[in-house]
């Protein structure tokens, strides 16, 4: 009803009590006293050109009043304890990456948050679907509890299709019930990527539980449906899944929107849509689309950024920095339904980017809770201090294979002809054909002539002793065995190699470093990454990472390889969701007949 | 990660189980099988010019295919058991009243709905507020069990400010532990306006944890803030109140949207904002507001519309149909998070309306859940059948009066001045004057010729006898007594009259009743409505409402009584948070000095 109040003091109340402070943010006496002005601020940002999503508009000269980490007051004449001008430049909320896996940056959470804080990324929305993989519930526990504090906001998506097939052997199966813990936790913002687009079109109930486990909770549902369109993309989208950033083509985007979905433009290092999908940018659609990296690699960050390179790229192909600014920060706000993120305005957090260039975006200075943490793109001893406050969890070993023996890499001659993968270069898509194997001693080896190598996959989870062989042909290896614990998406160990020598002690060698990545020759190692992290990630500063990985490539060039990460292909040939053949620890999968095949085919 | 899957069948799932009915809506297998067309769809409807807000535009001749009460597919060439050709009308989602007070209307939620569905609304979002002061946490239950399963969804926000002020006798008394249960409740969207913004900026812990209780919750809280503005404003949004419907400028509402509220536009019976709104619509804004009518009475709404005027009004004003509409059912849907409704694509309950017009919009056909339950205006056979299937819960009487006896309102004269309730027709604030009454045997009557006459509050909660006295101008009642138990915020009963009998009368009728408006003269009764419902609301249908209250107006007429609701100015006397005299069931009340005074002044 509608009743005009003339006094505030006029109300019947009692003079009321002060609060005392019970962790409820903002509903504290002393934010309400802050904006009113009763208490002094804590700092001032002055002469800022804020963006001002809620009206979209630039308000020029303003003030913004930050007190205890958040915004109280934007031009309230409020005074405060500190002074900071920003002699014009323009100021925007932090921005947020809607859907990343840190796994592939290879660095821990805290790593990965000292590089891509200083970019102006003050959020991340992740989803730990390989850690998932290898350690189910503990990897999800873990990675929440190694990301909490930091001076980035880690939130979660709970991986929805773990394991993604049945074919090999994953470190964990997760069942609704497996999730339902993580549904109630405040970082998890509901459920991750649904790849298992089948599932839900066939009704599968135990993906449906899922999506009822997160819709009940009112959290977000993410998608992820590339090229899924008409009636099968209307089946998927009613049941609640809202989101997708595998559009690849403007009018895929489209058709995606139209039928109330999210877009996620993607700026990932390999994937690479948003600039395909700046056709679709239209002054409705920017409302609902957001930006992501999905899978980014360190080096990438470092060398052309993060969210902050998006938002460059859409500027430069003509989008309106306010609206690639909108994406960036604003929209994953109102998709995930973070109620105090995305925005410049009271009780709003003091997550900010100030600016000066609208056409070459970049962070001058990164506020986090209203600390500046970063300044011209580096953190600063404020970060160091909020950043060294966050301890990592320990978490267990998880490469768990059985006692190996040379003797274990041998594929004795069955006669006839071999099923042989066809990789190529930058691709996860194989081929499949047939070929005679060399032979020596009734035993088959590899044949660099032909390029016609060995392959491995060593169940790494249970200590089975299962051992996936086969052959392999266009990695280009000449000499040694290359391995890797990071293999897609059961991340078992992978080793491709020509001898029995350099083979064994590629698996011995990723066993004793409890994950990573490796070259060898014979006893010889050329390069390795240990990523003890399950296997997936490091423990090391992201520099020493970005070190390591730099001796693979300059091995890989030497080579001659082809590609530009050989390691990357090799660590896509488990996936047998992915044609035409790969192999699991299992063995042989033709994924095109979708079975398991023997190595030689016979007669 | 990015994962391309090029056949549906080639998940290493197992054929999926057929998942039961478990409530869960749209994630039942039917719904998917239906949207894939293995199932055939109820209904299609063809030749639709559909409003897609998601993309801002209408798709021409277009088919929704809807089942079991959700659309599963548009334009996706489903097979349906029944077509329907809208021949080319415009079809949007229903119609949402953003903010309402059922009671104000006299009707009961089943009659309410009866009145509002057939104009194109298929959700209100009401606020209890009356029949919680009466009734408190019962009378909460009673409006969520009343209106449980009509066709028309009837969403609650639990009032804030019960009771509205210490002053007088109200019903019920509710903290936040009392709203508890609610907040888990579906169909409660959070927490009602918090008129008590006094309380708010000064950090009152009773009313922080009613705001905390919901925003845990996750819920919306409504605010109620006219002309607040600047650090006070900032004070208020910053505690998680995000909406606001109080404002009657266009400057008003582009501060608060600039803060971060939504604002809701409002088409009342006497507060009729929305036009004076129409300034602020622009492209930005127009995302960020909706349409209410806060307090509409049932003859405004039998004559002149629902929110589909409030639709034609802005349309008429020069606001693009779009945006009226989106501001009309697509904008609440997102604000309150009905993650079904406001929009038209797979997964959405099929609540809709067909139109022809968009330069008068009239709803031509409405369609809830699928049913078409009107046409042209009225409600057809089927909506009959489903409005019917709601029974009205029992309520325990509210009138709970000490024994009256005619000698109860006499008032001794004290000699001197008294304190005179300066009435103006048609607004609720009051001036204040000083008169010597009209003294007959020791006892001060009412004095026609200066229209002074005697008003009392009699206290009808819980019996207490208090009854207080004291006297009015500007009614410009000449005969017999008029009385209410709608009387805000308290809803004591309140009465004015001339002689003691007609006062006595009106009381002991008003009693009789178990509530509601009545005018007597002696024992005779001109005209009398019962609203037996909390003293609020009738249980009869709303033609007889009508026509009982026309009887009222009648009078009023005949009587040649200033303003076209004298019972309405009655009706807000007792409200002491309004300037400047105001009369409770303890007295009067000085709300410029803020504080209870005697009825005689002492010299």
């Amino acid at each position: 009803m509608k009743i005009l109040h003339h006094r505030v003091a006029q109300f019947g109340f009692d003079k009321p009590r002060k609060a005392g402070d019970n962790g409820r943010q903002m509903l504290k006496t002393d934010y309400i006293d802050a904006a009113q002005g009763r208490t002094p601020a804590d700092l001032n940002l002055t002469d800022c050109r804020v963006v001002d999503f809620f009206r979209g508009r630039v308000i020029d000269g303003a003030t913004v009043s930050i007190y205890k980490g958040y915004i109280v007051g934007v031009n309230d004449s409020l005074a405060a304890k500190a002074t900071k001008s920003l002699g014009g430049m323009y100021l925007c909320p932090g921005l947020v990456d809607a859907h990343v896996h840190i796994e592939s940056s290879l660095l821990s959470p805290v790593e990965y948050a000292r590089m891509v804080a200083p970019l102006g990324t003050t959020a991340i929305v992740a989803d730990p679907h390989e850690i998932a993989n290898v350690l189910g519930h503990d990897g999800i526990n873990w990675m929440l509890r190694a990301s909490d504090g930091l001076p980035l906001d880690v939130y979660m998506m709970v991986p929805s299709c773990v394991p993604a097939t049945n074919f090999d052997t994953a470190g964990a199966s997760l069942y609704a019930s497996d999730l339902a813990r993580f549904a109630r936790d405040e970082r998890v913002l509901g459920l991750g990527e649904v790849m298992n687009y089948p599932g839900v079109l066939a009704g599968d109930p135990r993906v449906l539980d899922k999506l009822s486990l997160f819709w009940e909770a009112g959290k977000a549902i993410d998608g992820h449906a590339p090229g899924l369109c008409g009636r099968d993309l209307s089946a998927y989208v009613l049941t609640g899944i809202r989101s997708d950033h595998e559009a690849t083509t403007a009018e895929e985007a489209l058709e995606k929107l139209g039928k109330g979905m999210w877009i996620m433009a993607r700026m990932g290092s390999s994937a690479r849509d948003l600039e395909h999908l700046i056709p679709a940018m239209d002054n409705e659609s920017i409302r609902r689309m957001m930006l992501c990296t999905d899978d980014r690699h360190p080096d990438d960050i470092a060398s052309e950024g993060h969210i902050d390179a998006a938002v460059r790229a859409l500027v430069s192909g003509g989008v309106p920095f306010m609206d690639a600014l909108r994406m960036a920060c604003h929209n994953p706000a109102t998709y995930y339904g973070l109620r105090r993120s995305g925005s410049i305005g009271p009780g709003y957090r003091a997550d900010l980017v100030a600016f000066t260039d609208p056409a070459d975006f970049r962070a001058a200075l990164v506020f986090k809770a209203g600390d500046l943490i970063a300044e011209a793109g580096s953190t600063n001893a404020r970060y160091d201090r909020l950043g060294s406050a966050v301890v990592v969890p320990p978490l267990r070993d998880s490469v768990n294979i059985k006692w190996l023996e040379e003797k274990d890499f041998r594929i004795p001659d069955e006669g006839g002809q071999a099923r042989i993968i066809e990789a190529s270069a930058g691709s996860i898509i194989t081929g499949s054909s047939l070929a005679r194997p060399k032979v020596e001693d009734g035993l088959c080896v590899s044949d660099v002539a032909r390029d016609i190598i060995r392959i491995f996959v060593i169940e790494r989870h249970t200590g089975s002793g299962n051992i996936g062989k086969g052959f392999i042909r266009g990695l280009g290896l000449k000499h040694g065995a290359m391995g890797a614990t990071v293999s897609h998406d059961s991340h078992n160990m992978i080793i491709a190699g020509i001898d029995d020598a350099s083979i064994f002690k590629a698996a011995r060698r990723l066993n004793a470093m409890k994950g990573g990545f490796v070259i060898t020759d014979g006893e010889a190692v050329h390069a390795e990454l240990a990523l003890p992290v399950a296997g997936l990630m490091s423990d090391r500063p992201a520099t020493e990472v970005m070190e390591k990985l730099a001796a693979f490539e300059e091995f890989f060039r030497k080579e001659g390889m082809p590609g530009a990460s050989p390691l990357m292909t090799l660590s896509f040939m488990a996936l047998p969701v992915i044609p035409s053949l790969k192999i699991t620890d299992k063995g042989l999968v033709d994924v095109d007949s979708f079975e398991q095949v023997s190595l030689f085919k016979v007669p």
